[in-house]
């Protein structure tokens, strides 16, 4: 007889992993809402051109694509951004700005699977298009604290940087894009001596140099310090102090938004991609080595995917990543797997129906009232009952019926007792 | 520039129609839930075995397969079935039972599109494995019941059949299995003339052939009066008998769990699916050519993908064609795209901070507070806030702050006042 497994890399969701993932989904979706950002999907399946356009290597090397039978060249989304991007370059490009929107979607990476990471993935985001105010920063950066709160994180952080201090910096030096593309990888990957010997190698002036430096050793979680130390190590560079500027500016708003959560500022910071302009950030629970999540600004986004200029800002949400820090400190609330619930049972056989009514009648008024549905002995069936986590049974038996009445059973207490049937929803009906 | 499309056959949700996606999704957890089906997920990535171990050649054909990176062929699942069909014959083969599960699922085929038809499409089902007693099938028919009247359907009717009376008036004949599952092609078609003559070229005797012409018949809402009808018929055929005696005793349960929908029975009625065994059942509403969902009983299936003998009855209400139904009879709710909100909006730009700080206070006492982020004048944000549909605009202004005041302004009346910030959560609380 044949076994079919599941495709490596793939996940089954068996009943309890997946309440626990919908419990985050719907975390993230009622927080997004609240703040105005309308949910949108875009499908799975899109073209190549589209995925792979801006994707860098390790993406592109990653990616789930095929010819379909039509020969056209496509791919499972290996993120979401394109999409959104393309969504609003073309179908919402005429929509009042700004446009707020959000999307809660599985990924494909041929990734190596392990402890924690698989090739399907889940990730919501949200992103605000048509405001280069950063009172929008400030937004984002609101929306994922209140995230955390109502995920039940007390103690979390948020790390934040601002690409745009250091690429003004090489821009002012004249390092053409490319070489900076370079060096921000090597800044997200902290490979600092790396980046040096790059910035060596690019012979740029020592000025140059020393800022890079200095600005590297600007972390800390005292961010009015250190911005004072930027605005002094960046003296006379008007497009890198514009751009602290913009970083104080995004940070005093969040806090009349009534952020007050840690911030851990780094000016050496930089993401992966290669989208960022300006504002980037990343937010971390203590003793999980890895971000829950992060975003920040790419204003060029949207021409990038062939639509006119929109300044943009978002983050997105690891699901995977929260489920796991949320199982991790035990944050998962108990009743996700545990709803109250009756089995209604018939004694005797020819009583079936009358037991089918009465749990008809129990649901009709609203109790979770399942039906007894194999026809087997009582005792299999509150056998069964204790098993599921039933709270009660209801026997329904010739005896007690004829006095209009059932036996009432608790599955925890392990009693029971006879309960006229009008009194049966006021006696089981939770409170 | 480049223009990036959609994938031909996908669809982008914006957030109006992912919203009534949503509205029915909802529905149908809430529903299957409430009669205790766990919710499961499976990846949308299969084994290529598994997905083409039983599928028919329409599926078969229309499949988007390719190989993985790592040379494993594998492909995007076009229907569900075989996907649960894997998790309970491995992962959930020692549960207790009956295992009751359900799922909502995005499949993939490649056919043509057309209006209403894509090749992402959404499909939900609830399965109950482990019993084989009539109870079960009418369970299955109550959900539906349920689900339809949560929806807000009120007019829409159940067609009812049981595959097992044919096939055993065939079986009892000597029909091979193969030729029986051809009959049932033709049946599942409406080629009732075809399947005479395929039936004459298996030279199968008169009284059987009469026996077909007659359950051919058997079609019509007088279920009490075509059950004798067909009794009459199958007189001394006692597999067959069996089987009508299923048939109403399942019906009789559909009663005592209170179901009052207006049954067609038709005794020549065959699904797709070869899986099934006995009842099969289809949903209509009227003036929609097309089922809004079916299923039945396959008390092979599980032991079809590799596990052991597990009886099980289930079906599968379509996502897209619920929402498509309810869309034509106009029957989804208005606040799904009408939700009350309020902008709040500083009129001098030093106030801001302010203004940012009422509206967090607001969210914190649970309205739906959104802040203008775009730094733009009063003018731009009240038009966008009529737009966008929101219920009230608060404006923060110098004058007004001095007597610890804001503006309310109410954008459906277009009406403005004063309001004391100590006001405020209390004049546009909705209640």
């Amino acid at each position: 007889m044949t076994t079919y497994r599941t495709v490596r890399g793939m996940r089954d969701f068996l009943p309890a992993d997946l309440a626990k993932r919908r419990f985050v989904e719907e975390k993230v979706r009622e927080c997004f809402n609240f703040y105005g950002y309308d949910e949108v999907e875009t499908p799975i399946l899109e073209s190549f051109d589209l995925i792979s356009a801006k994707a860098g290597d390790e993406i592109r090397h990653r990616m789930y694509a095929f010819k379909d039978l039509g020969g056209r060249m496509i791919a499972l989304r290996p993120e979401i951004t394109p999409s959104i991007a393309r969504v609003v370059a073309n179908k919402l490009r005429t929509e009042v700005k700004p446009l707020k929107l959000g999307y809660i979607a599985n990924c494909f990476r041929y990734d190596n699977p392990q402890m924690g990471r698989y090739r399907e993935f889940w990730q919501a985001g949200f992103e605000l298009f048509g405001s280069s105010h950063p009172v929008a920063d400030a937004e984002v950066l609101a929306v994922n604290n209140e995230l955390m709160r109502r995920l039940g994180f007390t103690d979390f952080s948020i790390k934040i940087g601002h690409v745009a201090i250091l690429r003004q910096v090489f821009t002012d030096e004249g390092v053409a894009e490319a070489d900076q593309n370079r060096l921000m990888e090597l800044m997200d990957k902290q490979e600092h001596t790396k980046a040096y010997h790059l910035l060596s190698d690019l012979k740029v002036s020592d000025d140059c140099q020393a800022t890079m430096k200095g600005l590297f050793k600007l972390r800390g979680t005292d961010w009015k310090n250190l911005l004072e130390k930027g605005r002094q190590l960046l003296q006379q560079k008007e497009g890198a102090l514009a751009a602290l500027d913009n970083l104080e500016a995004i940070i005093g708003f969040t806090r009349s938004l009534g952020v007050k959560t840690e911030l851990f500022m780094d000016l050496g910071f930089a993401r992966g991609l290669e989208y960022y302009t300006g504002m980037i950030f990343e937010v971390f629970v203590p003793g999980l080595g890895i971000a829950l999540g992060g975003g920040g600004r790419y204003d060029h986004l949207v021409e990038l995917f062939g639509g006119e200029p929109l300044p943009a800002v978002g983050c997105a949400p690891g699901i995977d990543r929260i489920a796991l820090a949320l199982e991790k400190k035990g944050l998962f609330p108990d009743q996700l797997t545990h709803v109250e619930k009756v089995l209604v049972v018939s004694i005797q056989k020819e009583l079936l129906p009358k037991a089918l009514e009465l749990a008809s009648n129990l649901r009709k008024q609203g109790v979770a009232a399942h039906n007894e549905v194999t026809g087997r002995s009582v005792g299999s069936a509150l056998s069964y009952a204790g098993k599921k986590n039933y709270r009660y049974a209801v026997l329904v038996g010739s005896t007690e019926l004829e006095r209009q009445c059932v036996i009432l059973r608790d599955m925890k207490a392990e009693a029971q007792r006879e309960v006229p049937i009008t009194n049966l929803f006021n006696e089981i009906a939770f409170r």
